[in-house]
């Protein structure tokens, strides 16, 4: 197969992302939120936050890492990240999916598209930390904007989002205090004060 | 509100596109795709196909471009391509939407953003030829995908198709061949033989 035709063959394939569904909800609560949305949502994340970013994260890079960081779903599924059991084999299931994925486009650009989602995982760079504090943040801004049902079907205590949330403190340290707050009113009562507050402000 | 809310407002109020359904259905058929899922795969087709684009691309512009280019959508909904009464006003219902929406965010962002909405709506940089392109490439693969529903539920003509393609010619030229060739195979039947065989073959 000549080049450009597995470029769309796999630009055809990857639409499947938006059949994967994550366990969070919308904002507005009205359905479950699915991987393809989800990865825009960060991509637009990373261009709106982007002057809070480490020194030395590449924008573009980031970008392209967190377009494509989910794209292993498309084989392995979704693992809710607070699912011990799913969480055992997820690592294999994903390399899996990875090696799979990448392999159908042209040999040069799949290596460089899966040495992103190597990055992305192993989270060892100033974009990956970037990357990965904003896969934390959005869940959490989306839970706290519906009232947090998905913390309260699965009894997600404080400590759990707090945990989940920490790899912010260090990325984006300007929005450490910020998130601490909101952690705090969410967890007070059943539902998301101040997410809520700002929604319903006009600006 | 200090700038770091106004941002997270600005976050939170986005998740709205993933209910903005717009007239193509996804590449099985299975629903209408929402217009984040559509930027999210417009912007990864930037990243596959950027090195067909034009000279002079910037692929961090197009990407934002590509992110953000439906945003307006949030107040002014999506309207068909084909559809002459609803895009006799489009122009002035998005100017409004666009004004609210980046007005929102801290000015000099708000403007920056703006500016790249413009410079889509314009289409007059390579940038903005290259994003144009990819957004007129994207529902035709998908719709394609799944046997062309959407054009004959909407009796869409082959000519049509070929008009609405037509900026891939001067865009991204490498593909204008493909791309007539694809629009020759789904206009000769009811169903997508090229498409589907690509999607059915194993790499």
């Amino acid at each position: 197969m000549d080049r450009l035709a597995q470029q769309i063959k796999f630009i055809i394939e990857i639409d499947r992302l938006k059949g994967i569904l994550r366990q969070n909800l919308l904002a507005d609560g009205s359905r479950r939120e699915n991987s393809a949305e989800h990865s825009w949502h960060l991509a637009m994340m990373a261009v709106v936050l982007a002057e809070y970013a480490p020194a030395g994260v590449d924008l573009l890079a980031a970008a392209k890492m967190l377009l494509l960081h989910d794209l292993v779903e498309i084989d392995a599924g979704d693992t809710f990240c607070y699912d011990a059991q799913g969480n055992a084999d997820k690592g294999r299931r994903e390399q899996e999916a990875a090696v799979r994925l990448f392999r159908s486009l042209p040999e040069s650009q799949g290596m460089e598209l899966k040495a992103l989602w190597e990055e992305f995982e192993a989270g060892q760079t100033s974009t990956a930390f970037f990357a990965v504090a904003l896969d934390r943040l959005q869940p959490f801004l989306l839970n706290a904007a519906n009232g947090g049902e998905i913390w309260q079907q699965n009894r997600i205590t404080r400590d759990r989002v707090l945990e989940r949330l920490r790899p912010i403190a260090t990325a984006l340290p300007t929005l450490w205090p910020w998130v601490q707050q909101a952690i705090e009113d969410n967890f007070k009562g059943a539902i998301a004060p101040q997410i809520r507050d700002l929604k319903e402000s006009k600006s």
